[in-house]
This record gives structure tokens, C-alpha cells and sequence, in this order.
């Protein structure tokens, strides 16, 4: 029987659609490569000189900035969506607009083209994340910046452009609307029973353990109840606190390991699906949800489109159980 | 300059990054055929028997029910997502569900597999307007029906599975959140001003006039300020009225005309990119925002995608300034 199920947080109504019921071999991802670039890859050692120059990088071997020899290394997008120079646009009458100030950067996460995140060892993906959380909470300190946005595009279908393995943060001079509706939602929560609505999650996805994907002593992974993706994962780490900027490096380490299972499993179990994951952290300044708010990170295979009734209603149809989904994730 | 344009109706913050600006000929749409089906489209005539019987058609000729002489066929979807019969799930602890009951049904605008909007006439596309308000009426007499979302879905990245020219309409027993969120902005904008906010964007668009698309007597197509989607066209009537049921048949025929015209522009100059097309109307009971809301229709093409940002920040990045698209429209 189709059911509706309820996402508190985006007071969103998912529709779990049993009637076209899909179990995670019958999609077939739509896999397209994205530009290779061959040698010409902007992305690759040896062509630092085709990014701006980096902001920072891991350099073991103290090689000099803008060269090979680096583990990860992060850059200004050639193409930024948002400009710290951009200037004032013109005023206007009727319509409200300002200058797209930010900062938007690339993660260049390996120097190997081909070590997608499901090939990375939790090593290498931990380097990254640790370069996430630098450049997070530098960010933070610029007091044009309200909020830090982190996210990876894997695969065309998902966004990416280049192949090469890599995430992005864009840094805005707002609190955008979705970020704040889901800290006023969580903070309703919160006045009501005194609890963060994360570790009252938390505690239920483990209580009734059939969507658990990935549990260790300080981390967990899970297809949520109202998923609005086919095989949607959250990992949240156990212990509460709002900012991405507090992990210590233990939950880093965790995340690590569990990103590349999650991976790994749609890498093998599913052709390598397009997906996107975001990291959901408390703006710089808004300390009043401290309390209600916990960091964690959401990924989002792209196995069905969204489409009219999405974008209208924006309600989501997902095709394929939560509780169905963990089990691919866990065999 | 990249610029930031804030649209109130959904409290979102677009990006107009022209860092990255694209001309509407820079675009390669992905075009991908969807299931012809060939003599055994279930859409075709003849092929009646593969559909659940009609709820409702067209048969100028007085041609049987389920049987070839119709010029617009309306049945439930095969595989519905939601189901008047869903039955209650089982009561949980912790998550909130409930029966995903209502209506899923499907408006096949024309017999003639290869006639998409593009190739219809206004006489044809009014007809399938005349079946989408019809329906919508009928739904709205369903006590457990609050609210009726009407789109189109074209091309298989816009998310149609069938390549048959066809509508969808989707009866939910909840007002959808974002809904909710649309009336509570303008009616916020309304007691603030004692106006309608399509109104007086009807208003400020004629002013400006480097967006609009499309103006007859009886309604304005423009490309919103803040477009979140590049080639974002919303097709708005003159004559304040919040619900698409109120629309008489002028305006239909307006609709119908500037419909035709802008799905031409996109067939001929940007070998028929993929879109999405989305009935914004007042929900059936909310009496309440009569005077603040104003049904109409916004088309949106896919030639991006929402990747982790959107996702993620619920902002939206387009590379297209509306501006330049109003032109290519106009050309």
C-alpha cells in the first residue's frame, strides 16, 4: 500500500509510491560520463596552473603552493556562482536584488582522476573532510559571511561537470530560506518536548533498526523514514552539536568510513549512480539554535527526476522503501 | 556582474551568475527519446484497453467510452501514486504517516502520438485546458480532496516517462507545504500593501518590459525577475482570481495561445529542450486567500540541473539572465 510519510524538519509529505515499487536493481542509473579532459585536466597534478591560485592545500612533502605534491588542495571556482568583488546591481522599483558577494571553492579531493569516493581509502576521504572543516571555519570568520554551504556533485546527472574528484562549498552573505525554515522547524521541536529533534531521531532509527545502514561508537547512518530519494542516506554523528565546525577528529574519522561504505555499496550494488551529498550545519551567527540544531550529512542518489509535482507541490514520490533501501545498503 | 534577485512568493534568493552567463544557443539540452511504444503506445488510439477506463473525454462524434474517437482522454494513472483505497499504515512511535490516499490521473491532450505542445494548435491546447479545468472542478467536490496539482512533464529528464503528449494531475488530502508557504507569503505581501502581489507584478513586468514574452488583452508572459530556472516563463492572467476554476474561456484562450508560443520558440530555437509546466491555483477550502492569491502558470525548462547547492541551500544558480531569455522568446 502507497503511504505518506512525514519529514518534520522541511515539513515535507513524501509519498512512498509501493504501487510503482522499485527495489534498488530495477533502476537504471542514468550514468553519463562527464568531461574526461584527457591530460588537459584542470583538476590533475601538473596543471595547478589552470585553477586560480589555491587557498590552501595538504602538502606531506612541503612542496610549494600551486605545484604537484599535494594530497588535497582547494581552489576559487574559475567560475564563480558568487564574487566577493561583485558590485551593486542597479536599484529598482518593484524588485528587491544586491550584489552576489561570497566566496565559491573547489575541493579537489585526490590528485588521482580516476580514485572516485567509492574507490578512496577513509584515509584519503578523511583528508578531505578535515580541508571541508578548514575551510569551513575559516570562512566563519569573514564577517560577510552569514552561511557556508558544502557539497558534492557525483556524476553529469547530479551536476558535475568535471570528473575528477571533487566537492564545493559556496559561502553566501544570507541565511538562505530553506537553511532557516529547517533551524525554526528544529527549534519548534525543541521548545515542545526539550529535545534535539536529531537525537530523538536517533535513538528511534536505532530502536527500530531496519533502516540502520552503518552504526559505530560515535556515528550513524541511516535511510530515513520519510526518504525523499530512492536509497537516501543521513549520517549523523551521535553526539550533539550544531556546527560541521565542532566534529573532533574521531567523528571525521567515522564519517569517513562510513561515506566510503555507502559508496561503495552504490559503486558495486548499483553501477555507480549519479548522487549529491550536502552537509547541513548551523549558520556562523546563529547561536540561538545551538540547542536544536545538530550538523550532519545528507546524500541523495539521482535515480528518479523531479519533476512537474515536485517543483509545484513540492511534495517528493519516491518509489523505493527506506526500509528496503538499507537492506541493499547493508547486504 | 553576478547579481542576487530575491523572489518573495518562495522567500528564495537567486543567483544570476553571469561569471557563467549562457546564451540560450550555449545550451545543449540533454534530449533523450522516451519510450515510443511504437503501435503499442497506451496513449494511442486503439490502444484504449491499456489504460484504465476513462474518467472523462472529448468525443465530438459521441464515440463510446474507451473506444478511438476522442480528442482529449483523461484516465487514472496506471500506476498511481496515491490511491483513494490506500489503507491506514501501521501507527509508529516516533514517525508520523498516514494513508496515501487520492487521486492520480493523466491528460492525454491529442490522439496524434508525434503532436507535441509545440505542434498543437491553440484550438488543441485550449481543449486540454478545458479537460484540465474540468477535472479540476470534479476533484474539488471530493470532501478528502484539499488540493489538486496540475503539470506537464516533457522530455524524459523533465521526468515523463511516455513520449504520447500528456498532462498529469495529482489530488492530494493535505495542502502540500510549499503551497502553504505561497498563500502565507502573499497574503503577508497583501496586508502589507491592500494588493495582490501577481497583480502588482503583472504591473511592474509591463513597466519594465525587457522580460515580457507574451501580452494579449487577457494575459501577461514574462520572465520573472529572479528566474530560478533559465527560460523561466510564468504565464499570468490580467483579471485577479485565485483559482484556475474561475478562469473563463477567454483566458483559457489566451493561455492557450501564449502556451503554443513559447513551446514554438523552444521546439525551433533550442531543439526542444525538456521543461516542466506547473498549475499554481488556490487549494479548494482555503476561502481565506481569495484575495491574495492569483492562479497561473510557470513553465520551466531543464537545462540546468539542481544539484547539491540546491538541494542542500534551497537556492537556485542561473546562468541565463531573464532578461536575455525575454529577448530569445521575442525574437
Amino acid at each position: 500500500m502507497p503511504e505518506l510519510r512525514y519529514e518534520p524538519v522541511t515539513d515535507t509529505w513524501v509519498i512512498i509510491a509501493t504501487e510503482r515499487a522499485k527495489r534498488p536493481k530495477d533502476f537504471v542509473p542514468l550514468v553519463m560520463a562527464a568531461k574526461k579532459e584527457g591530460q588537459n585536466c584542470p583538476f590533475c597534478p601538473g596543471n595547478e596552473d589552470q585553477t586560480p591560485p589555491e587557498v590552501m592545500a595538504y602538502r606531506p612533502g612541503g612542496s610549494a603552493p600551486d605545484t604537484p605534491g599535494w594530497q588535497v588542495r582547494v581552489v576559487p571556482n574559475k567560475y564563480p556562482a558568487l564574487d566577493d568583488a561583485a558590485a551593486d546591481p542597479p536599484r529598482r522599483d518593484f524588485f528587491l536584488s544586491g550584489p552576489a558577494a561570497g566566496r565559491h571553492e573547489v575541493i579537489i579531493e585526490t590528485p588521482d582522476h580516476d580514485r572516485s569516493l567509492a574507490r578512496q581509502e577513509p584515509e584519503e576521504i578523511l583528508l578531505a573532510l578535515a580541508a571541508w572543516q578548514e575551510r569551513y571555519r575559516r570562512l566563519g570568520q569573514d564577517p560577510g559571511i552569514a552561511h557556508t554551504q558544502i557539497f558534492k556533485n557525483h556524476g553529469v546527472v547530479a551536476g558535475a561537470s568535471l570528473e575528477h574528484p571533487h566537492s564545493q562549498l559556496i559561502a553566501t552573505p544570507l541565511v538562505p530560506a530553506a537553511v532557516r525554515s529547517r533551524l525554526e522547524s528544529t527549534r519548534a521541536y525543541h521548545r515542545e518536548r526539550g529535545r534535539c529533534y536529531y537525537c530523538d531521531t536517533l535513538a528511534a532509527e536505532e530502536r527500530e533498526a531496519d533502516r540502520v545502514v552503518y552504526a559505530d561508537g560515535s556515528l550513524l547512518a541511516f535511510c530515513p523514514f520519510a526518504s525523499r530519494f530512492p536509497l537516501e542516506v543521513w549520517l549523523v554523528p551521535r553526539r550533539h552539536a550544531a556546527s560541521f565546525a565542532e566534529a573532533d577528529r574521531g567523528e571525521l574519522r567515522s564519517l569517513a568510513g562510513a561515506l566510503k561504505a555507502v559508496a561503495r555499496r552504490l559503486l558495486e550494488g548499483m553501477r555507480d549512480p549519479p548522487f549529491n551529498l550536502m552537509l547541513h550545519s548551523l549558520p556562523y551567527r546563529e547561536t540561538g539554535y545551538r540547542d536544536s540544531f545538530h550538523w550532519h550529512l545528507e546524500l541523495a542518489p539521482r535515480l528518479t527526476v523531479l519533476a512537474g509535482f515536485e517543483l509545484g507541490a513540492g511534495m517528493f514520490i519516491n518509489p523505493t522503501p527506506p526500509e528496503m533501501a538499507a537492506e541493499f545498503y547493508r547486504a
